[in-house]
């Protein structure tokens, strides 16, 4: 990508009392230096987003070199020369997350409206916390919280009126992603289910040690899938509970939550005494895409008493869909469910959220202080983890008007018919396998010779514990090679496949939201895929894993 | 405020397969619809930015009504009609957290030129969680990371060659603003405390209970100052820890933490078997601007073998200024410090970060998954609490840049000065009484009569706390008149000064960072208050305070 120069300027910044001023004044003119720039960047920002191509190949090390001065320069450079050197050093080598062909991570295009609307959100530089430092912005927070409230819930227009803009209640909290969404969701049930009582203060105030002695509990659990985010985990670490007691139940052939399992480990925890501190669905597992049976974890967690969070943070929004949304039944008994944002509800990354079944649960968790969030405030800053936060509710609510329920439908209907007829088309491929079906719009699939494939059955375990090894180093090959050629990305991770006896397998990972993807480019990658498959760097690979074969096979290939 | 209108539009937005393809694309013409959206957008800003208004006078009542309605949207609206809507309900309701008279809290004024670059991040819309989302984006992060580093610590060249874009370390942690930061700090500063050793696998893993049985503790403390920001007792509730575990140690004269105080909670904790999680020293109390004597507190913490971190949320960036920086001595010792980069590096909201003195502490709260953040890399997801971010860093090298070393100086300086020009005329006052002598640039006063000063020392105990109760609820109307006329803004808090033997007062607090506010503006918004409190509806205070005064006082007043 060639792109245009600002004009040279021969003057030297210096920091002195006008310039700072300067800094801080709003142009008059639409003529001004300032102007001027911002005109340039969105030229030069419309050539790098029209660009198809998914990054340019720069070694990172090479990259790193052009950010490697630790000293804070000592005099200003003007506006203009920071844009050029962002222009050229960051923009340039960056990833082009909107190309249809970047399906690889849950980060997407952006409808580009977000882009001008978002100006609004920082030029009033809103926070949040406190609506002596956002007005409007608080009760627009509180309808966009009611809005996808709404949406998991279906309560009646009575409900919302209580509730929307009620100080002793929040249907949701926003936060910066899904993790922080998730952490939130298990710090209310923690405190929740370790409350105060007598002359017990609860485990907010006293600590969990105090906590489960009072209570009389030997432990702690959260049981989630094995396919459940990493998020959990750490939010384990972080509420004191410990990595550990996350409990990972096994998942069926299709990586939902076995719920003969779940049941099995409530029973476990009952029996050793163990507080089940929440049971969590997933609805879009972030590697695979599938569902928990969300209607069958609900029952369980009613009858063991548990606190039931949904993690939504991708599938969330396929509640648009009334074609789909059927897929997420049992949502709505949720105590809590993380929506994240800035995935399919398509805004600029920062911006998650859960939703409260119950809009006094998150009590739990308030908190206030003298000069902000005081008691009886509207202020949503009472009941979030985060503090001072940017209004990025506003894009959320900018979202739902502009692509409205029936866009959104459409976007995820869209998905999901691309997706299936992707992996039709890795079906009908020889050397390539279908790893995961999609349910959602994510699938999973390596490569593997057709006669590797068909010999696998018969192998012993260790030949084939072998064979997978090498079919893993294949598609971890191509999936590196394909993304240094900056064409299109697919990401890679790694599962234990029911197909495969469990056995580890490295595969590529498709997540397709974006609406510009189509089938042709799909085609295209799978070519791409297929091609660097038969080249020269990949020989040994194959020849290890012809060896492997029971009969000489050499001759069925090529 | 008047604006100008886009022209009306008849046609009737669908969803349909065409307008969500147009949505997502980028426009190829300036001149296209979204383009003069954009003009009319930044036209619409300018004019709002330039309006010296603080807050439009509204019931917030009023405002909830436009945000009421909790089911979305069936069908789209065009964007320019969202943009109206946006404009007149929400921009023109907004608070001119901007405005050289608002000077109430820590969220100002930007430098112009933020809004123009933030364009850039929001539409490459990075996730800097994985470099495959982020690429340049994740160096350019280190290298601020670098920087600020290096503001604090001043280690030299070789220090950051080796460690700025190492993947076994990390020398800071970005986050969406200074609580996560300050919550970072403390998990950090919990698994640090509480490690894995022989068979037992760390607090991380096993959890607070099992943790404090292994290393053989009673209970867990964090001291701090009773100025200490509300972020710590949520990160205390977060951590497990519970919040009767922060000990607030008393301050002396001038809101400093007491060292003999903190020391003899060291005593006490030793001998109560009880774990010093952290001591956490204050770079600028949020509520006075006061900075904790960090040198002697680092002698303590070391003594006791503490972890030590600082909160700079506030006053990090004194560190500037060659002529203030002495002030924060000590704060190169501390393990780590919190910096908010929506403050005073003058970053739009959402930016906060806490740099780690050894870059390989920030191991303790380390965690990975499969399909991102692997090992090796040198994403800086794996040391941070939220997963997704956006590329927030760029703005705050965009600051570095363009302000420079310099000028944040200059911003600095200008500030404290402008504080201590304050304290003058508040001095020079009558009725006014200075509660907290600004050390960097905040300040709090009240409104008392000075006949009401004179008597106070001389009442008895309940008079002088009848008094007080009044003369707060005299300051608190005075604030809240002056807030709802709109043109200046100024916050309150409740403190409890020395200098009123610790009885709580209400008081003004004053926060000037903004470079554009004047001395003028200063006098305008002291005169301001002075003529509401002469108004009728502050009568009965008046005569209420006056009747306690010990001799008849009322020929004095008028």
């Amino acid at each position: 990508m060639t792109r245009s120069k600002m004009p040279d300027r021969k003057k030297v910044a210096t920091a002195n009392l006008d310039s700072m001023h300067r800094v801080f004044t709003v142009p008059e003119e639409p003529s001004s230096a300032l102007a001027r720039i911002d005109q340039h960047i969105s030229e030069n920002l419309t050539g790098f987003l029209q660009d198809h191509i998914v990054a340019v190949e720069k070694d990172l090390q090479e990259v790193e070199q052009v950010f490697s001065e630790s000293a804070i320069p000592e005099n200003p450079v003007f506006v203009s020369e920071q844009t050029e050197f962002l222009l050229d050093q960051l923009v340039a080598h960056s990833v082009h997350t909107a190309s249809p062909s970047f399906i690889g991570h849950m980060t997407s295009a952006l409808p580009y409206f977000m882009v001008s609307l978002s100006k609004i959100m920082i030029a009033l530089n809103q926070n949040l916390v406190k609506t002596e430092t956002s007005k409007a912005f608080t009760p627009l927070e509180r309808q966009v919280l009611g809005m996808l409230h709404r949406l998991v819930y279906q309560q009646d227009d009575r409900f919302y009126a209580k509730w929307m803009h009620n100080s002793n209640g929040a249907l949701g909290s926003m936060c910066s992603g899904g993790t922080i969404a998730n952490i939130t969701a298990l710090w209310v049930a923690r405190n929740r289910s370790l409350p105060a009582e007598g002359a017990f203060k609860g485990v907010h105030q006293s600590g969990l040690h105090r906590a489960l002695k009072h209570h009389g509990y030997d432990d702690v659990t959260v049981l989630v899938s094995k396919r459940g985010h990493y998020s959990l985990s750490k939010a384990a670490d972080l509420l004191g509970i410990g990595r550990d007691s996350i409990k990972a139940i096994p998942t069926d052939n299709d990586n939902r939550i076995r719920v003969d399992a779940l049941e099995k480990a409530c029973e476990d925890a009952r029996h050793n005494n163990t507080l089940i501190m929440a049971i969590v669905g997933i609805a879009g597992t972030t590697e695979t895409g599938n569902v928990d049976p969300l209607e069958q974890v609900a029952n369980i967690a009613e009858r063991y008493g548990a606190y039931f969070h949904v993690d939504a943070a991708w599938g969330g929004p396929t509640l648009f869909s009334h074609k789909h949304r059927n897929l997420l039944k049992g949502i709505e008994r949720a105590d809590s469910v993380t929506i994240d944002a800035h995935k399919q509800l398509y805004v600029p990354m920062g911006t998650g959220l859960v939703v409260f079944k119950d809009p006094e649960v998150a009590n739990a968790i308030e908190h206030h202080a003298q000069y902000i969030i005081r008691k009886g405030s509207r202020d949503l800053g009472s009941k979030t983890l985060e503090g001072s936060r940017p209004g990025m509710a506003m894009l959320i609510h900018s979202g739902l008007k502009i692509i409205g329920r029936s866009g959104y439908e459409m976007l995820i209907d869209l998905g999901i018919e691309k997706a299936r007829k992707f992996a039709a088309m890795i079906d009908a491929e020889q050397d390539f396998e279908l790893i995961s079906r999609p349910e959602l719009n994510i699938l999973t699939y390596r490569y593997a010779p057709r006669v590797v494939q068909d010999a696998l059955p018969l192998m012993a375990e260790p030949e084939r514990k072998e064979a997978n090894r090498l079919l893993s180093r294949l598609t971890k090959s191509i999936q590196k090679a394909q993304r240094n050629r900056g064409k299109a990305f697919v990401s890679r991770t790694r599962l234990n496949p029911y197909l495969h006896h469990g056995q580890d397998c490295i595969v590529f990972r498709v997540v397709l939201a974006n609406p510009l993807t189509t089938e042709e480019i799909l085609r295209d990658i799978l070519e791409e895929q297929k091609k660097i498959a038969l080249e020269d760097f990949l020989d040994e690979y194959h020849q290890s894993l012809y060896a492997l074969l029971p009969e000489a096979p050499k001759s069925a290939v090529n």
